[in-house]
């Protein structure tokens, strides 16, 4: 009885996907936020190398890999395909469930994915210094090692709340030797104001960015670096749904009738599904794509669709996006990963498009799945991929007691080795239930 | 450039192989602490199953694997072995330095290797309950989910000092449903015994074994579980040699002229070696196995060659080990899991008889080798494993200096996501060098 495919890393795929390419109308352009016009690739020049600015306008359907990424993609990728044989035997259902598992990678999570690329074309263009923000500190960690590669120095501003509650997380970054300071800080102008705005705040990434944002623009070395959301991210995500196609390939399995991946920023559940969107808008295939979000912060099923900043204090472009509003602070929740007011924009117009729907969950209810999760497929997951994970239990159990064979895809973005605190306050019966 | 080789779940061992059956002299038998006449497997039976007593006291070269424990082991096995190519660009040593990565397991490390065929056959002659004891965490959180996999019932005594600054693994533990009390605990009398004996003790291997002996042996449905030490878990253990050699040979590499591995109780250091030591013993291979061992609980290097019991309380059969003393307590270094007093009576044996040699490190050195294996390699390795990588280091900069076209194996026996605070006080330059 096959329980996974791991294949030879000389399966790595070559390109990444690019679905604007197939995608039946084109997205809205992100807008220059003093002109409200269309940005050009010098406005981003500031901030983002050529090499990526170059990636997030484009139309191409496929971008080819660099080697020097590849190769160190090969360190831990393709990461395996599951079939969740003993969770389908825990719930008693006829689906098939199989996930993609991306906590193999070395710091817990997907964002490897996309930090080494990013670290690698801006050391092309001599970029020494690299900075960021980070919620659940996997983004963080991701580019701590992704900079430590490409010898360039790291700066990362990490969520005061998760500075706090993750110090393990902040012990990653520095083991991999990042400077790491809890958002909003004393070290930036926006970060000042943020303190004296919201005193005692326990940070948002929105807050966050606008540190990074600014201490990228200073810095003429600097370059600034996101984890999510923009394009040139979802792009290089999308090795996850390209391998996972192959590996249901191997499975001999047919495309998924659902696919769950769990959404803050968008960049796993782009990563997942995009690849499998391809196949839904090329008439191969009619998987139904479920955006797995907190309750806590809702953009894709309670937000507005328009035109808003990425961060709190206004420094980023306009982007058209699902919404809670740049100054929306969230529930302090354990999946920090999730804790962002806006969604990608190729998510969201995806989304608007009626190309993917969307549900949210309660973190209860997504701590209960991972429990049962964990107790049956032996990975201990992210408390984000819990989301996920809750979207496609509803989905199981319904095929339990309709008796379809449903076959379900679960794209489980990381590892909880680092979030135990956040199970233990489950188990403990004193989590909030926001 | 190839980097890993990861084999298909088809590809893992259908047998374990057991070293006694290629020894050149027989190793001395276990003795009743009572008669001191050699153990019979009657003797054994109030703590463990027949099933295990069997391998325990078996000469048999091959045993063959259940099925029920392989398709556990499709989970996660076979683990991959990497060549370390940035390692070595690191240290600018031409040696070619491969490593079997072992935390890849769901739990973290090599340990889940023997819990699961230990559970496994408790399950099949009955027993409902496991007891054990635990240091750094890694068996307990292993036998935790073992237990959770046959719907038996786990309890776990942790190391005081573990349970203390550990708390993560305590959560890892809860989350697959074990108890865990902290020892010397009031549960038991032997517990009660030695708290009273050292007041405000931080606990010690032997501490608990004595406690989780107890408890098993006053529970008609309950069995004893040890982590390290005896036949039978090295035996399980040999998996990761087995598989090492596989892939060394997919790598189309020679046999390594030197094999690293950690050595606390030597279920690691067996694992990965003793299927090596077999291609010497048969006159194919003259690999140079080396045992690191901390310098805080250097029973090999500095303990004495007799009889000893395995616990604390003195409730254990005598054992003929390398031994620093039962009631040794050694220093509160980071590596738990190597913080035991005695050496595997298999692995005691070989090196009595010159089959494998010995080396111990400072905890500083096998952090500093730690930092820049996951600065070059990524992967954060568990405080355990570093001792081996330094081992490692010591070879591949003597071959640096001499030119030498070394070829080194290191086992890295776990992650490191756990062990980040003695990360952070390695790099905090706070951490105590013994």
């Amino acid at each position: 009885m096959q329980t996974k495919v791991v294949l030879d890393e000389s399966r790595i795929p070559t390109h990444w996907y690019n679905i604007v390419a197939d995608l039946p109308t084109p997205p809205p352009p992100p807008l220059h936020p003093g002109t409200r016009e269309p940005l050009t690739p010098d406005d981003l020049s500031a901030i983002f190398p050529m090499g990526l600015i170059a990636q997030e306008a484009s139309a191409e359907r496929w971008i080819e890999i660099p080697e020097p990424v590849r190769e160190i993609y090969r360190l831990w990728r393709p990461s395996p395909l599951y079939r969740a044989h003993r969770l389908e035997k825990a719930l008693g259902t006829p689906a098939r469930i199989y996930y993609k598992y991306e906590g193999v990678s070395p710091v817990g999570s997907h964002k490897l994915n996309s930090s080494v690329p990013q670290a690698y074309y801006n050391m092309l263009e001599g970029r020494t210094r690299l900075t960021t923000e980070t919620g659940a500190g996997q983004w963080g960690a991701a580019l701590s090692l992704a900079c430590q590669f490409f010898g360039m120095s790291c700066d990362v501003w990490q969520v005061q709340g998760s500075y706090d509650s993750k110090p393990y997380r902040r012990m990653q970054m520095e083991t991999y030797g990042a400077h790491v300071a809890g958002s909003p800080s004393e070290l930036t102008e926006a970060g000042r104001a943020l303190r004296e705005r919201f005193p005692g705040t326990a940070g948002s990434l929105g807050m966050a960015i606008s540190e990074a944002v600014e201490a990228a623009v200073k810095d003429p070395n600097g370059s600034y670096s996101l984890g999510s959301v923009l394009n040139h991210v979802t792009l290089h995500q999308s090795i996850i749904g390209l391998e996972a196609l192959a590996q249901l390939e191997e499975f001999g399995e047919r495309l998924p009738d659902e696919l769950y991946g769990c959404a803050g920023g968008g960049s796993n559940l782009a990563g997942i599904s995009f690849p499998f969107l391809r196949e839904n808008l090329a008439g191969r295939a009619d998987t139904r794509v479920v955006a797995c979000e907190p309750k806590a912060a809702p953009s894709l099923t309670e937000g507005e669709y328009r035109y808003d900043f990425g961060d709190t204090a206004g420094l980023t472009p306009l982007l058209k996006m699902y919404t809670l509003g740049a100054d929306f602070v969230p529930a302090a929740v354990h999946a920090g990963g999730l804790r962002y007011h806006g969604m990608a924009p190729l998510v969201s117009h995806a989304y608007h498009e009626g190309l993917i729907s969307a549900i949210s969950v309660k973190q209860r209810e997504a701590f209960e799945a991972g429990v049962i999760f964990a107790r049956s497929e032996a990975i201990i997951p992210a408390s984000e991929s819990n989301h996920a994970i809750a979207g496609a239990l509803r989905a199981a159990r319904e095929a339990t007691e309709t008796g379809e064979e449903r076959v379900i895809l679960i794209g489980v973005s990381g590892s909880g080795q680092l979030d135990l605190p956040a199970y233990a306050d489950f188990i403990a019966g004193t989590m909030i239930d926001s």
